[in-house]
């Protein structure tokens, strides 16, 4: 009842990423995940996964020396001394998301993955699963949306990886029927932003014959004007359930708000606190995509949900890169969200690897069953984390870099950013 | 650790109160809670407490009826319960709150003693005090502010109080005074609306000339037009650290924000979760008064914590005639809301009756101890609870009904609301 922390192990993990196609480049051969660790003196392991880049894993280093003696109950605590630690060392995300999003301050991203440790070790030390702490599960089985991506045969210079070439309409319809026969998605969210707004209208659209009855998302990652955004909603109004992130910016989205009634979600112009009041003076948008990792734990991401449901916002959820650890923070979270009505993003069928076996965390008709034994319901198995660190070792990424990496492809690349 | 709920008792009581005069009247000679003792089939019980106007008592022993079998841990659980259980009969908020305040649904005011209880026994089954449950103490006493009222010497036909009458000035400063030598409060607030607004006036700048350091508030209850609002805070500005309520109403509030710089705060214009966004578009108020009874118990008004910190506004808390089960959860609240940095109302020095025998929570310098035991960190003694019982019984109050009451006194009696 009165455990205190005893030590935290940070573990970076490298594993094989497909060459996904976005705004800012492509996905590089190897995606980065650092495993937390956090054990206490009762003997127990609390878990938590988040980014790896090396600005990142060189904070969570620093917070994780300073957590022995911490209380795992004591989240404001915790927070605490993630602010003393990195004192005023907190410029920018510490993870570089590819380029594509910034954040004033770190102190949300590292707090993250120890917050939801801290509720593991809560979860395992009085038998309830994480969600019970979150206010108990409004639903037992979690909705995601199947996430389709415009992508290359393979990584240059490398084999080809089972998903094939993807860039065409009839190569993203062929991608969302493997998605749903083998996951069971009941909906469809298409990456853009990598070719012009028509080709990509062209990809919904066929989607949509494909798929009449499935809700669709497009997302551009701001690669359109205000004008072209605008455009855009008129031509796919009652098409899409929304269009994430069309143009850049609170301001660029409210424009886009004040001309259509396609409902606009975001995961780059609201990704903190700090732009939650700014976005709601201004109109800019409808949905807020949520992310534990962005946001500063699970409770904080509840905060977010509370706010959304408070300011007659919806509220999906956002994925970047992950495995299961996070997953299971993800579903466990969304359990225990009564607004969470959108199914969430997740990149999770893009990979092959893990830090525990597969089948804990299963897809059945798109959605994950929420775990009801203690905690997040997963355990790590050690080979598996062994292999993932030695190929974090081996392959020598230690950022993410999507526009650097596409430029050593092709030199002239620049970011989609607002060009259309 | 899967304990249920196994019977829920829900007890009225009755205790003294002196006459106290506000806006709408003058406080009864008794004043009623409602204690929510909540059992589980493994022994424990925890303790709500919450109005007991018949209405809302009505609609308690309704939900108490359906809670057996329930999880302590499933707050959204029992919040659809609650839904259920009132169905479409959740007009008012079924407490008066002596004809101040309106809600449009009763949800979070039946919910929240019920959602107390549940935290309760949830820290009792764990060993931790409910400050934990909800992200940890961040600060091991929580500041009162001296709460003085106008008020006769005593209620007609009825021995005078101990307090004796405080009409002008001279006796709200030596109301303060006692305040503060027998509490050691740190800060005041005057019940106003009583008297036209010169008089109120005159007697914070006496507090100001007997206390030249302590924070002073005022709180008509809206009393005043936004004309009147303007020139009071033109007058009392650099005296008070905020005015309450100076008018009715969230336009009627923006109107006055717009013209002083003398933060605003309200427990009336914003006392749910519908009255947030309005008045944030609106501008109206720069403080927001937490109360765990109306906001729906502890979680949501953490919730409402973490709105008025996202949106920049500060966060205060506000008080009705309470016994003690209300104040632990008031205390451990406050204690887990890092953004609380208002010293919290209360009336609990003007009762002289209670519960649990007096000790448990005492104040010195103006401040209560968050207890550190397990849940909210009181017992019931069943022998004072008999006892107000019997009040209750024997009393003949069923409503809070200040206007009622006054008006039995002084038939011309008509509320002060925007008088002045």
């Amino acid at each position: 009842m009165s455990s205190r922390i005893s030590r935290v192990v940070i573990t970076p993990v490298a594993f094989g990423d497909p060459p996904l196609l976005n705004v800012v480049g492509v996905h590089q051969p190897w995606a980065l995940r650092a495993i937390v660790e956090v054990h206490t003196d009762t003997g127990l392991v609390g878990l938590g996964e988040t980014y790896a880049d090396e600005t990142h894993l060189a904070r969570l280093e620093a917070v994780a020396a300073a957590l022995p003696g911490q209380d795992p109950y004591d989240a404001h605590g915790l927070r605490r001394l993630v602010v003393d630690v990195l004192g005023r060392e907190t410029g920018g995300a510490g993870a570089s998301f590819g380029g594509m999003l910034d954040v004033s301050s770190a102190v949300d991203t590292v707090y993250s993955p120890f917050e939801v440790a801290c509720l593991d070790l809560v979860g395992r030390e009085v038998g309830r699963p994480v969600s019970d702490l979150l206010g108990g599960a409004v639903r037992d089985r979690v909705p995601f949306s199947g996430y389709l991506f415009y992508k290359w045969a393979g990584h240059p210079e490398l084999p080809e990886d089972e998903w094939g070439e993807a860039l065409d309409p009839d190569a993203i319809v062929a991608q969302a029927r493997r998605m749903v026969d083998g996951w069971g998605f009941g909906s469809l969210k298409l990456k853009g932003g990598v070719f012009e707004p028509d080709a990509e209208c062209a990809a919904i659209e066929a989607l949509r014959a494909a798929y009449p009855d499935l809700p669709l998302r497009l997302d551009p990652n701001g690669a359109w004007t205000p004008e072209t955004s605008v455009a855009v909603a008129e031509r796919l109004s009652g098409v899409v359930e929304y269009l994430e992130d069309p143009t850049p910016g609170i301001e660029g989205m409210a424009s886009v708000a004040a001309r259509t009634d396609v409902p606009l979600a975001t995961n780059m112009s609201v990704i903190a606190f700090e732009h939650v009041a700014p976005a709601v003076a201004a109109g800019a948008v409808q949905i807020v995509l949520s992310d534990h990792h962005l946001w500063g734990g699970l409770r904080r991401s509840a905060l977010l949900g509370g706010i959304t449901d408070t300011f007659g916002m919806g509220l999906s959820m956002h994925s970047n890169s992950h495995l299961g650890i996070s997953l299971a923070a993800m579903v466990q979270l969304a359990a225990a969200t009564p607004n969470l009505t959108y199914a969430c993003d997740t990149h999770y069928p893009w990979k092959t690897e893990d830090v525990f076996a597969p089948g804990v965390l299963s897809f059945d008709d798109g959605s994950v069953a929420v775990p009801s034994g203690p905690g997040l319901g997963v355990d790590l198995d050690r080979d598996l984390l062994g292999e993932l660190h030695e190929q974090y070792l081996r392959c020598g990424v230690r950022r993410r870099e999507d526009t650097v990496y596409m430029r050593s492809i092709d030199p002239s690349f620049r970011p989609n950013t607002a060009r259309w």
